[in-house]
């Protein structure tokens, strides 16, 4: 297994290129970094002297300090060079942002790179890579520009994606969407380190929980399954494939030239591994949101709770489809219910508080719900537009998921100001859906398992 | 078949209920009622005598004018009786808001109401629903209330929903997604105009292309069956129906008592008679919003142009699962790409401009695939965090649009600034996708007709 501790939580970096072109690769990155300070950030580039204050060194061989972790963004034939200096002064860790290696063709530059890398014993992460952001020591090694898309809050999922770009508009959806993450692992052409050694490292890292992964294809069908199954012993790995059929598979070797498995065995392959198998971001994100909060979940049956019928009808058939049975309230749990709403309300499965229920109605029928035995989760469908809402139901949900030792989902329907009060939920831990047939896939991963 | 005309283009309202207390239903249709200005406004209640600056009627008998539409917004027992005067005096559409009818088992209520109706030849819209929304005349006889949810904008796709509370969340989730409404028709209980009548009158309804319906179940399939296939005829017509399994149904009888068919039955039903069968809201309005757009739409290929490669992938992925084959362009078309874009760039389908694609590329690539005879519409899938792209696309993409004679999709992964572009673009009526599979779904129902 490859110690990537000091790639992640270096004492000190050097990245070559860093550069003060407007607009450059080499810029952004050197922006990027100045955030860190659980190291020093040496920048290197012989054509300037200076950059945000801090002086630049012509060569790595200037610095005349250890290097945990050397970043490259020069072009591919100059990297090659580069490396081969990081290697002789002991520097184990590369990150090769530059591209043009052997995704385009260029068979030669990566066999240098290669004999570089088991010359040295390096791990490599690149090249054609977009770099990775450890949001626990707050270590941005990408060049993403903060112009055009804020980080995701830290929390316990961490990402691996084999395209970059991809990569980074889903880091935006995440924060867009309060998804929490850990670390995010752009690993482009993968020459040495790839998704399976990547995979490995998370397992060992304390900080990540739920690993979801964009992969387009691996080169050792049997590792990544053996890895798989050992990871999910104890963590939950998503994954979303590109390249599922033939024409997909034509558009991956275009991209960053991955071997792809029949895309049915891939599939097979990581849910008898025990991993999970998506089949869009959507509902990655919906499974990492459930795993990062309740990561032992046991759902074993559910019960719906509304102020719309309709509503309630909706995701009834969704939770059919999924196979996930519906819950039984005890007959005392009934009576205790049925004291504290009117007589229309309808006390099935779903409870149907309808369209006039006040927060107070919602709030102690939630209550009475997780102190049955008969029930082991809860989905409240809102529709925050009815009258009877105020908008203290939210301080109140919030303070009963702290309390609750069930899980409990929420969803919704609805523009601005539903968006609104879900961000305030998803901001202190609540799983929220916002379609009936995205809760269904969710709780059919969950249920299956 | 009835005539509606006068129910949705009354020139004279009585409202029977109108009242000024605060959150009151009442209230809330009062001053949704005072935004229409092609008719009338009567308010009714003996208990006021003025109210927004307007006389208020003690009863319906004191208005002494013919009166096009009466609202009843008033106890069940109290219905009744109002529904005998406003029969009457000659009006002849009643939208009765009031609950209390056969969803809470009184027959009896309901049986008297349909005698009036027979003895008057009366048109009833209801009971127990949340009312309609004309937005080609701004008539809002619905008691949504406009603080918790704003309209959405006017266009020519209407909407009938058996769900009053799903109704509002769904015309909110509307305004949020820019989705164009032309009337909005909840219809309750549906003891006497029910969904087939409502289909047939939007059939006749200049303003209206694309009818979404969110049913629970139908009282006579047969009649529904025919419906779907005559105006399927010139109109699109979507279904989404609630209470697909054995539980769901089960729900739909404790919400609006709605016979229910066979959930496989309905769907070979509304598939076969030239209908859409959809499985959510999101799949409904990405049909809605294609259908509202291109009203004839012929697409037989597709070809994708994108900056980001494993969004190209996880697309085309999409497509071939749809069975909507991939356009291969000429080789002309091919040529004249090659001299605009760099030599990485990979020309096929998908096209990728590769990450540091510029608006220039995008346009200048998108304009020779409108041009070739292979293509019948093109997805263009955008990763706006990519440095560069500038906000100039939006409105080159605008102009694009407003000429191309071909269909033009639009993707995008990403948080606030996406969403920001996005909506000028839905503004424009251009149809934009949020997910790769939701564009599956899509491409898929259209492909299969």
């Amino acid at each position: 297994m490859k110690n990537l501790e000091k790639m992640f939580y270096p004492k000190s970096i050097a990245l070559i290129g860093a550069s003060d072109k407007e607009g450059s690769v080499g810029k952004t990155i050197s922006e990027n970094l100045l955030d860190y300070k659980d190291g020093e950030i040496y920048f290197v580039n012989p054509r300037i002297t200076k950059l945000f204050n801090k002086p630049v060194y012509k060569s790595v061989l200037e610095i005349k300090k250890p290097i945990d972790l050397g970043i490259i963004a020069v072009p591919a034939e100059t990297a090659i060079e580069i490396t081969k200096q990081l290697g002789e002064i002991g520097c184990k860790n590369i990150l090769i942002i530059s591209a043009g290696f052997n995704e385009i063709g260029k068979i030669e530059l990566t066999n240098k790179l290669l004999e570089l890398q088991k010359k040295y014993n390096l791990n490599i992460i690149g090249p054609n890579c977009l770099g990775f952001l450890n949001l626990q020591n707050k270590l941005d090694a990408t060049f993403n520009s903060r112009k055009k898309l804020n980080l995701p809050k830290q929390g316990n999922i961490s990402f691996i994606s084999q395209s970059g770009a991809l990569g980074i508009a889903i880091l935006d959806l995440a924060n867009y969407d309060n998804l929490k993450i850990n670390k995010f692992i752009s690993y482009g052409n993968a020459i040495d380190t790839n998704e399976c050694d990547l995979i490995e490292y998370l397992y060992t890292d304390k900080d990540t929980d739920v690993i979801m992964c964009y992969i387009e294809g691996t080169s050792n069908g049997k590792r990544f399954y053996q890895t798989i199954k050992e990871v999910s012993k104890t963590k939950k790995i998503i994954v979303l494939k590109g390249g599922l059929g033939k024409k997909g598979g034509g558009a991956v070797k275009s991209h960053t030239a991955a071997m792809i498995g029949s895309s049915e065995t891939f599939k097979v392959a990581v849910e008898q591994a025990g991993g999970y198998f998506v089949e869009s971001i959507e509902e990655m994100f919906n499974l990492a949101k459930t795993f990062s909060i309740y990561k032992n979940i046991n759902l074993r049956n559910i019960q719906i709770i509304t102020n719309g019928g309709g509503f309630g009808v909706l995701v009834t058939d969704q939770i059919e489809q999924s196979g996930m049975p519906l819950a039984k309230i005890k007959k005392q749990t009934y009576e205790k219910i049925k004291k504290n709403v009117p007589e229309y309300a309808v006390i099935k499965n779903p409870i149907d508080l309808t369209g006039d229920a006040t927060t107070q109605r919602f709030i102690t029928t939630i209550n009475y719900c997780l102190e049955d035995t008969n029930v082991s989760g809860i989905i409240i469908l809102f529709l925050f537009q009815l009258p009877g809402i105020t908008q203290d139901i939210i301080h109140e949900i919030i303070n009963i998921k702290k309390q609750a030792k069930k899980p409990i989902f929420i969803m919704t329907i609805g523009g601005n100001i539903t968006r609104e009060w879900i961000n305030k939920l998803k901001d202190q831990d609540i799983v929220c859906f916002k379609d009936p047939s995205d809760f269904g896939k969710t709780i059919k991963k969950i249920y299956k398992k």
